[in-house]
Order: structure tokens, then C-alpha cells, then sequence
């Protein structure tokens, strides 16, 4: 089963936003084991659309619009599938009643002959209510036993309405399911990760292995597609098996929701250690990400931003002479910065990081990429040169998941019973 | 002139990445006044991907192709494009020392025959070196006079190769140019700021005016389109002071490159401020964004995270009976974790958030995205009291976009001679 994927919108067109309904789409396509060979984007124009709708139905089995639904007369979405379709447009009571409901809701008093017009709909389609705003959906059956979806282009409409409507009916008609996990993998790079499993990737035909590269980390999707979920299920298995044994502790979850620093969270929540955090060029972003996880309280109390030297030696009892001799970028700075924090504190665990994130800053000797990161616990400091490239932002994001993934190692290390 | 975009990849249509691409190759046709009608997306399936090329060649005048050009036998759009044409593949000698010279570089000595085919080029094409990978891009003149574009698909190699070699030659050969204006604001919501202007909304043709809202901020970009930049320039200059008449102070800037956080910290570098940061619910993400501009190091010397009550008492002294009578999370906190803060650092002006990101920790009278700013400077003490919507990574995006803006306008108002 092919399905087709059309998104309408002379805004995409000129660039001004990206097209990220098709990649949720397809997505959730190639979940139910629905094929996609096209993905088209057209403006709201009357006869490129109409050629888009006409071709798409040659060629796919199921046509998802998206977009152009609106009550605008740019919108044209509808009244350009029902010239297509050779069927009319016709009023929905429902539809009308919710237009009604939803302006009252909002205390707008005047609804204009625009609006009325998204309570129109294809003859004989099943219309789908749309929780999240005025456009309703519609699921139409062609008398080729074609299938064409049409739904709202804001994509807060549009997810919310695949989701709850548009799924359950594209599983009910496709034959296939796809099953898939996630391995996620920080502290190897991409192409070292890659070549250590291509035996895999060049044999691979069902399940299929996917890696996708994202800063510091490196993803593999194992996806197998059966009749049933079980079957699929069975045909993962062995892979993630042998993954788990080649890449080991690199692995730090198999979980799609999880993230690094949600891992760590749990780490230090499992193993009840308190840490604090030290930042000189990261400036805040490792204790953002730690405070990004809800219920981090339990483990995170407080942290130092001390881009200053001044702010190191009086926050961190940095010692003056350190950072003369061996500069603020140094490893002796950073272990420094790790015992002044567990001493400033009383956390368990003080993390430090001090670089050069550039575009400035850098020299021979200490170019732009450098970062130090520390670790004391347990009355043990680590330290860890990094050297990374790319913008400062870049940058900045690789330090802080080098450290994460450093803190996640040591604790392993130290405190899980091998 | 009218371009179509067709990228190539299964990824793309399996939905695992986002097609920025287009939305790039739109953005920068757009700009030199070239129409794109059509996106289209097809896998690395000779058949289609031939169909695609054919029928774009027929409707558009110039055919913009991404991805498909690496070593691997799947990659086959150089390949088909020569088909479509009528075309041999021939060696590049340059490509060939090229990629010899990167392998060298990257220390690697074996070069596979699979390398080797990115040196292929279809005849009398126009190669375009490739600096940051392998494969080259080519511009292509059809014996009817069309122009095929191929570019790779990584981002990182075809945004600079369109920067340098292809956006000047299609400047050379369009006849149109669009010159475009950003105005940022900040403060106001985005249905309050298109309802201020709903009546230049209305009635655009050219120039016209087009908004875009990011997380606590709305974006106008004013775009006209003429035959030379200057009498373009003349058509947005009016509309852009008519803007500015309307928005005043909510405007924070006119310029496409400047955030609000690198336009607040060239606010701190004019008046000579320094700002030091306390940060509860948002964890260092105000901190983070001020370190994310380059050079802030001349106004900003140091920050906290005070997530913990313990810390805001022992870092800000915060008063252990504010805390009781009033939590963590009250105006009164807010207020006293500024004044501590400019305490402790002898900054010029402190900065402090206090709030609940959720998703849990609300009640009825202090909700989930209750959030307190408090900012004190000059022997003053303002505290805002926000309410935002969304997520705890929302709220505490919002949160942190509230406190710089609040901050400018502090500035502006304290410092600027009016």
C-alpha cells in the first residue's frame, strides 16, 4: 500500500517554514507499513494543485493532503479535491455547530461568511472534528477505491488529529506492520560506530538498520517489518542483541524517550547522589539540561556559572596561582573548579567544565574547541580533554555531552555492583 | 523564472529526517526573485526519480537537485539525471585529485571504486568543487535551454556550495530581485501584533508583509520585489517606518542576524553593565543564552542556579522565613534572590527567575508556568509576574526570552538618554 503526500502552502514554497508535516506523516506511514514514494508540495494554486491531486491518485493508493484548508480564499484545498473527485460540497451540521461553539468559546461575536465556508465538505466523506481548531478533517473513499485524507496544515491541528482519527483507520486498511527500537550511543563518533557494525548494515535487507547522528551522540533504528507485531518483534530481537554486545556501556538506552541527560537523572536518583555543577564557556547549558529532566530536584540543588576568573577563585577556590601558570583553560583549572564545587556544596559529585568556545580566543596552543572536563567524587578527580569542532554553539553542546556522558561512565563505574 | 526542487533520499520519505533543504533552496531562490511551484521528495528508485526529473525539465526552466551524489550504489541521481538527458558520465580530473587529497588528508589510504564514482561527471556540465566532502556539484544546460542544478545532500555541504558558486550564478540569470526586511519584536503576543497592522496585512501586494512567530517572540519580514535592490529597498522603506511607528520599544531590532540576546548584550557592552544571573525553574538557559554571544565576557563575570531552597538562602540570601511565609516561588523570593545576587557579585544589575516549569508542582493558586523576573539595578527592584502555557522546556524558554526583554527595556529606560 502506497500513500502519497501533498502539502499545500505557498509559505513552504518561498522557504519561510520547513515542511515538517511531511516528515510526521511519513513517519507515521512507515509505522503502519505504509509505503511513501512521493512527497509533494504545491502552492494554492487551482491548477498545479488539481494536476498534483490527479497525478497523486494515478499513481498511490492513498493521497494525504495537508494544508489549504483554511477559511481564506487562498484556501482551496477542498473545493480543488471536489473538482477532482467530480463531487460537490456540501454543508455539515456538526462542523457548523462546532464553528459556532468554538467562536462563543472565544468570545467572538461576528463570524463572517469565511468561516462558514470550512463547514463545507466532499460529498459522502467521513469528517473528522478538529479538537484544535476550525478546518475539519475528511476521509474520502474515490469510486477507483482510492483513498484521499485531507487535513489542516498547523501542524498543532494536524498531529492531535492523525493521531486520535487518521492512525487507527490507515492500520485498519494497511496489511503491515513495522516494529522498531531505538539504541542510542554516546561517546564513539559516527563513522566509528558505523564501521564497527557494517557486516551488519551491508547484510541488511529485513530488519533494516538506520544510523542517524545528532551532536555527540549516534542513533541506530532497527525497524522489521511482518504481518504482526510478535513477528517483527522477532525479527529486532537478535539484532539489538548483537548491537548490545558490540557497542556495551556505549549504549545508553534502548528507550525512544529517553535522552542522555534523562538517563543520568536516573542514575544519580537509583544511586541517591547529589551533584552540582561548575560552568566557565558552557555558561548554564549543563545545568539547563540536567533541569530539563522533571524531578531532578531530588538529586540537582545548585550550580556556578563563573565565566570570570574572579568568579573561580572566590565561588570555586580556584587558586590564583593555577590560573596564572597553567591559564583558566587547563586541566589543573578545571580539577581545581571539581574540588572547589564538591567543597563549596557538599554534593556528592561536583562536574566542572572550562574551555575555549571560540570564534575567539583561540591560540596554538589552546586553540578554539578546547574544553576540560572534571570530575570529583568519592574523593577522586577525573579529567577529560576534549577537543571539538564547529561553531560556538557547537561546541558549547559537545561539552556539555561529553560531560553528561562522562558523569554517566564514572557512575557506572563506580557505583553499579558489576 | 520558475525553479522546482526535487530532493532525493529514502530517509526523506521514511520520515527519519526533516526536509530542511528545500526550505533552504526555496528561501534562497526566493531571495534572487526566482518562483518555486513545486517541492518534491522521491527515494533513490531510478524508475521515479527519472519520472520526476523528466516532468520537472517540462514545467519548470530550472531543476534544482539535492542528494543521491554519493559513493554508494544507491546513490543514482547523477546517474539518472544523464539519462534523462541523453548524456555520457565522464571523469573529472579535478574531482578525482580532490577526492584523492581528501582521503590523504583524513589519513585513510585504500580509496574504493565506489569513491572513485564521485568523480563522474555528466558531460559538458559545469563541476562544482565540493570543500567540506566528496561529491561535486554540477550545473547542467539543456540542449533546450533549461538549467539542472546538483547539489549534495548533506546540509553542511550544500548550504556553502549554494553560497558560493550557485546563488551567484543564479543571479546572474534571474531578472527579478527581492530585497527583504526583519522586524523582531518582543513583548507582544503574535495575534496582538498582527491585529496592530491587520490593515497593511490586508491590503499587501508588494511589498508584502509576512509573520512568523518564535517562543515569546513575532517576526515581520517586509519582502518587495522589483528589478534592481534599490527600487526594492524603496518600496520596503516605508512600511518598515510605519512598523516602527506602531511597535516603538517592541521592536528590538531590524536586523536579520541580531537575537534578542546578542542585541541585549550589545546593550550591556554600550552602557558598560555588568549582569550577573540567579536561576531557579530555568536551571542556567538565561546564562546559557547570554555565554552563547560571542565577547560576552566584558558583562558578564558569573552566575547561579539556586534550585534548591538551601541554595538560594546560602548563595542570595534569600531569607529562610521569605522562603516559609511566601515559597520559593512568590514575588517576594524573586525580589530578594536580585538584590542578593547583586550582593554577592557586585554586579551592576542582577537577574533573577523563580518559577514552576512543571510538569508537576502546581496548584491552584500557584499554577504550572507561574513564573517570577526579578531584576535589580541601581538601588531599583522591579518583579514581573508571568503565566506561560506549554511545556517545562516552554516555560522555561519563555521564561528566559521574558527576562531578556525585560531586561532591555530596564536598560533602555534606566540608560538611554532620550
Amino acid at each position: 500500500m502506497v500513500a502519497e503526500i501533498i502539502c499545500v502552502g505557498t509559505e513552504i514554497l518561498l522557504g519561510n517554514i520547513v515542511n515538517t508535516n511531511s516528515a510526521y506523516l511519513a513517519k507515521g506511514c512507515a509505522k503502519l507499513g505504509i509505503d511513501n514514494y512521493y512527497q509533494i508540495v504545491v502552492g494554492d494554486n487551482e491548477e498545479r494543485l488539481f494536476e498534483s491531486i490527479r497525478v497523486g491518485l494515478m499513481r498511490s493508493d492513498i493521497v494525504i493532503l495537508s494544508g489549504g484548508l483554511g477559511p481564506t480564499k487562498d484556501d482551496l484545498t477542498k473545493e480543488v479535491t471536489a473538482k477532482v473527485l467530480g463531487r460537490e460540497l456540501v454543508e455539515d451540521a456538526v462542523s457548523k455547530e462546532h464553528i459556532k461553539n468554538l467562536f462563543h468559546v472565544r468570545g467572538m461575536r461576528d463570524i463572517s461568511d469565511n468561516n462558514w465556508k470550512q463547514a463545507l465538505v466532499i460529498q459522502d466523506s467521513l469528517v473528522i472534528k478538529n479538537k484544535n481548531g476550525t478546518a475539519p478533517g475528511e476521509i474520502i473513499k474515490t469510486d477507483e477505491g482510492k483513498i484521499i485524507i485531507l487535513l489542516p496544515g498547523p501542524p498543532n491541528e494536524l498531529i492531535p488529529m492523525f493521531e486520535n482519527d487518521i492512525e487507527g483507520y490507515l492500520r485498519s486498511i494497511s496489511n503491515n506492520v513495522l516494529y522498531s527500537t531505538m539504541i542510542k550511543i554516546c561517546g564513539i563518533g559516527e563513522s566509528k560506530a558505523e564501521s564497527m557494525i557494517q557486516d551488519l548494515i551491508d547484510n541488511q535487507i529485513n530488519p533494516t538498520i538506520a544510523p542517524y547522528a545528532k551532536t555527540g551522540e549516534v542513533h541506530f533504528r532497527i525497524t522489521a517489518k511482518s504481518n504482526t507485531t510478535k513477528d517483527a518483534k522477532k525479527l529486532v530481537e537478535p539484532v539489538v542483541q548483537e548491537l548490545k554486545k558490540r557497542f556495551g556501556t556505549d549504549i545508553y538506552t534502548l528507550k525512544e524517550e529517553d535522552t542522555l541527560e534523562s538517563v543520568v537523572v536516573d542514575l544519580l536518583k537509583k544511586y541517591k547522589i547529589i551533584v552540582s555543577t561548575a560552568e566557565s564557556c558552557t555558561g548554564g547549558l549543563l545545568a539547563a539540561a540536567l533541569v530539563g529532566v522533571p524531578g531532578v530536584s531530588s538529586v540537582y540543588q545548585q550550580g556556578f556559572i563563573t565565566y570570570s576568573n574572579d568568579a573561580k577563585e572566590k565561588e570555586l577556590f580556584v587558586d590564583a596561582d593555577t590560573l596564572i601558570k597553567y591559564g583558566a583553560v587547563s586541566k589543573e583549572t578545571a580539577k581545581e573548579m571539581a574540588v572547589g564545587l564538591v567543597r563549596a556544596t557538599r554534593a556528592e559529585v561536583g562536574i566542572a567544565i572550562t574551555g575555549i568556545a571560540g570564534p575567539d580566543g583561540g591560540t596554538d596552543t589552546k586553540p578554539v574547541g578546547l574544553v576540560y572536563i572534571s570530575i570529583c567524587f568519592n574523593g577522586k578527580v577525573i579529567v577529560k580533554e576534549c577537543r571539538f569542532n564547529g561553531s560556538r554553539q557547537k561546541v558549547r553542546e559537545s561539552a556539555v555531552i561529553s560531560a553528561l556522558n562522562l558523569l554517566r561512565i564514572a557512575i557506572i563505574e563506580e557505583y553499579v555492583k558489576l
